[in-house]
């Protein structure tokens, strides 16, 4: 084994990856993966994402560790960049072995975090929309729509997805996109008339204010919110209203007080954290017309979980380069005189 | 211009580049960029590198921005991985532009590390050691030596190196690395007799305990101290009684307090930092037979000014390779549909 060399996924390999896998299914297998880690939450190191704000955007770093494996990612949240032809959200990642601080993998994480929110996303509802639930809106119909779409078909069974976006573009996009894979697609022209008659509402727009895309009297009784726009502080896309009236589940609170839905609220507004529901220490949906809300962010051991799992698949279908990253002299006292050897 | 595409700089092109710029002008250049940026001091968003501890050693991210440029460093210390065959540092980074979060620079940076850790050392010295210093004590002959060596050579005019190591085979090497660059070179046994006429005394070693490698009555007046060795919890290298009558200078108080020889002192005990002793808003060294300690840690400005210097250098020297990165898809809401197209 070279040891300055480093497996990397390309974005280019990323997407052969999840093609040969197929993109459902690595939806229900990173389902499975983040659903067993968080299981083990408390063994890991957690620590709020750190953030860089600016007046455009955020890039920010999120750390966690298992105490044998440690990960990363690199992300940036820049709303104003779509109507620059750029992505507003751009991402890598990197794990490494604690106990040498070698890094065992760098992958680019664009679309490895599209597919994890999406993940997360299905299986929270999973455990918290109505049961039987087949129809869903989807308001906000950009990058992400998509992968929540076809996350919430192969890991919670829906069967009707009703999109809505400010842009019909987006929506036409979306629509086309999603046409043939076993979805009845309803292309609304109001965000009520996406509501209609659907059991979990996903909000994932992109706009960088407190935009209250649902008011309370949209929302009914019994319905599962997923909430994953409103992941910065001043981003919001839920009215207040909605919160106070919700049972709110959490990937980490100290992370989604201040960049949640739940910004909205006073610090100790009782929320439960999502994986203690998993772990069945606290209930999740307890009634049939409660309002259940999965204030979702996208925490660091998701991400953990998704790399772990793209490494785990690379040995069999080879979807990686190697990269020269880490300087190895044979003697390790010994760096200057590796430099001195390479001009030789 | 490819947006997916973010310039990469491997080991190898870190050599090269290195060679060919000449190690010795690196780290002149290296010590300009960070005085300049520490010139600038309040312009960038500090904070406390994020460590994720294990019992062998420790991974750190170390962020900051100038509100246009973004940069990280991914670093881990592993005191043990020598006896492994492994370095015990190594290093990446990147740069970022703020307005759109978009990578701009990947670059390994074990062998960066070695040179801005060196150049900021000497950089320090040429404000803070006695007048005319032209003799080096160096304590701990591993990776960093050499660098240390000629920095101080090429940036503060020193003329001998006194070289001790507690592994003569480190001593060896370092002499022999070292051998033909203009600087007089003595192979000593033990510390005191590296120290004898030594204006500075660099620290420089490995191990992750309170060592104390320099005790007290080996410190005479006028000294100036260059500790780079005592970097994270639970490690230092110099006595307590060296540390209460010494000038202390540092780079960042809060995370030094935690990190450097300073946490051996209470957290309210006076330290100055270096930029303010560069921007002339407080004095260096003030006497002829003042003690001065630089209790270096590394902070996340120099990394930055690091690699915003290499990539000043990319354009002309070809240096680097192109990494596919970044999903860029035509319509930046369609990142599903460039999955899509890529199976055809």
């Amino acid at each position: 084994m070279m040891l300055n060399l480093v497996p990397f996924v390309s974005v280019d390999n990323m997407m052969k990856l999840v093609l040969h896998l197929g993109i459902e299914q690595v939806m229900v297998d990173l389902a499975a993966e983040i659903e067993a880690d968080f299981l083990r939450w408390p063994a890991f190191d957690k620590t709020p994402r750190i953030a860089s704000h600016s007046d455009v955007g955020v890039i920010e770093l999120m750390p966690t560790s298992d105490g044998e494996t440690y990960g990363f990612k690199y992300v940036n949240g820049h709303p104003s960049n779509m109507s620059r032809g750029l992505q507003t959200v751009t991402a890598f990642g990197l794990l490494a072995d604690v106990a040498t601080g070698y890094p065992l993998l760098l992958s680019e994480m664009t679309i490895l975090t599209a597919l994890r929110t999406a993940a997360t996303s299905a299986m929270a509802a999973k455990w918290l929309a109505p049961k039987g639930a087949t129809t869903m809106a989807l308001i906000g119909n950009g990058a992400q729509a998509e992968f929540q779409a076809l996350g919430f078909k192969a890991i919670c069974g829906i069967t009707e997805v009703r999109l809505y976006d400010i842009d019909s573009l987006a929506t036409e996009k979306c629509a086309r996109n999603l046409a043939g894979r076993g979805l009845k697609l309803v292309k609304c022209r109001t965000p009520e008339e996406a509501i209609l008659g659907a059991q979990i509402i996903t909000t994932v727009t992109a706009d960088k204010q407190l935009a209250t895309i649902l008011t309370d009297n949209m929302v009914g009784a019994g319905v599962h919110i997923n909430g994953v726009g409103g992941d910065c502080p001043g981003k919001a896309e839920l009215h207040r209203d909605i919160l106070l009236r919700s049972s709110i589940f959490v990937e980490y609170p100290p992370q989604t007080r201040v960049e949640g839905e739940i910004q909205q609220l006073p610090p100790d507004h009782p929320v439960t954290e999502l994986w203690q529901v998993m772990a069945g220490q606290t209930p999740g949906r307890s009634s049939a017309d409660q309002v259940t809300l999965f204030d979702s962010v996208g925490f660091a051991i998701e991400d953990f979980s998704a790399l772990r799992y793209v490494r785990s698949k690379l040995a069999a279908t080879g979807f990686c380069t190697q990269l020269d990253m880490i300087a190895d002299p044979d003697d390790p006292r010994d760096l200057f005189g590796m430099i001195l050897r390479a001009a030789t």
